[in-house]
């Protein structure tokens, strides 16, 4: 019988070229297939909320994909983990309604940019923060990263190989949380644009460390100017998909 | 001119065997010893507050060493940070005066250990927090973690190979926080023997799930009984050296 099958997945971006399956290099969405086609005995192609790039990480990724098996959900769960290596982990798993798509049903993304801003690199944590050594206006990196939350049009904050047909999007959280010389961004929003949380994130250092004016920020909100007139885009490695919430009826399928 | 000079070191335990230095595996001490006497142009040897077995971060930890040299400390600094790989990183460096040593200057030795305690493991933070999968008594987790607090003798929580002879010794601090499904120890004490840290956290859970009684715990504490009566060694990727202490004259070199 062929069932929609539902699943958190939790990786370290670090090795991977990415989510999205390529002939030649590891990604995330490579691996996870290969897991789950193995599990089951036949092809599996998985569908997820959110494409991260090369070294992004993710603790709620969701995903969706069919399966045709007599094997409890359980099995396939415990036979998919115990197949991936040990940078990619599903965290559940479940039965799901056949139309649910886990990107199309998704109604807020939540992603995490954590900075460390201190003279030396981390060593511990050096795959998951940036390195951030520059001096930094702390209060105007706030108010930058404050300005960004609501309805703007983000044209000029997403990668030139972005496609996303609609660039005026309702950014539900932009906030900045410091503690001591961590800076963690958070961000929430029902889609999100190619780089866009990284050239946010790029363009309010650019701004905290005297590099663009924020008057010129308010200006590309409105959709006038382009790319080049933002900031630089931050490294992957501080960026981490934290989850991804589902409204009603599939609700029970948020992974935040 | 021969000076003394003070360090303090982040590192990544992850792929060495540890802090000391051996002929045939990489350890953090080798590469730091590597990296001063490329710096200075000669053999360097430091010495650690504290040795971290294979696997165990740090935070802070705290050395001394003896150079000859004209380079003013900050081109060591930054000599010896290029040369370091990027799982070690020297956080600080400074001149030390001549009798000041690492080790036995050193007044209070903060460790912290990390648990996730969930189902499925994690895969972010794989090297850096210890899995437990199992059903825990968590208030009876806090409580034996903070029995441990006190002066005791701690013959019982000591690897076979610990050469130390004092083992009666001022825990002065002992607790747990949690915060969901992450539990976090923290340690402080003037010195800690071999393994204790771990073999401490291995009981708490083994007395948490069932398979001790706090009331050998108690027992245990008094000296009486041995290492075979104590719970096991929790695995080493969740320990992570925090940092070190100094009383006055030297407390300009903590590390915390």
């Amino acid at each position: 019988m062929r069932q929609n099958l539902f699943a958190c997945l939790e990786y370290d971006g670090t090795r991977f070229q990415g989510w999205q399956r390529q002939a030649t290099a590891p990604t995330v969405q490579g691996e996870v297939e290969r897991a789950l086609s193995e599990a089951v005995g036949h092809p599996v192609s998985v569908c997820a909320a959110g494409r991260t790039d090369a070294g992004v990480h993710a603790l709620g990724q969701a995903i969706h994909f069919f399966v045709e098996t007599t094997l409890p959900v359980r099995a396939v769960f415990h036979r998919a983990n115990r197949s991936l290596p040990n940078d990619i982990v599903i965290r559940r798993m479940g039965e799901a309604p056949a139309e649910f798509h886990a990107r199309r049903h998704a109604s807020l993304r939540h992603y995490r940019y954590r900075l460390l801003h201190r003279p030396t690199p981390p060593a511990v944590e050096r795959h998951t923060w940036t390195h951030f050594a520059w001096p930094l206006d702390r209060s105007l990196l706030e108010q930058t990263v404050a300005r960004f939350e609501g309805h703007h049009d983000f044209a000029a904050f997403r990668s030139s190989a972005c496609r996303a047909k609609r660039t005026s999007l309702t950014l539900v959280r932009s906030r900045l949380t410091v503690d001591g010389d961590r800076l963690t961004f958070d961000f929430a929003c029902r889609s999100f644009l190619h780089h866009m949380v990284r050239i946010l994130v790029g363009t309010a250092l650019d701004v905290a460390r005297g590099c663009l004016a924020l008057g010129n920020i308010e200006r590309l909100l409105t959709g006038k100017g382009d790319r080049s007139q933002a900031g630089r885009t931050a490294p992957p490695q501080g960026l981490l998909l934290l989850g991804v919430e589902y409204a009603e009826p599939y609700e029970e399928f948020s992974t935040l």
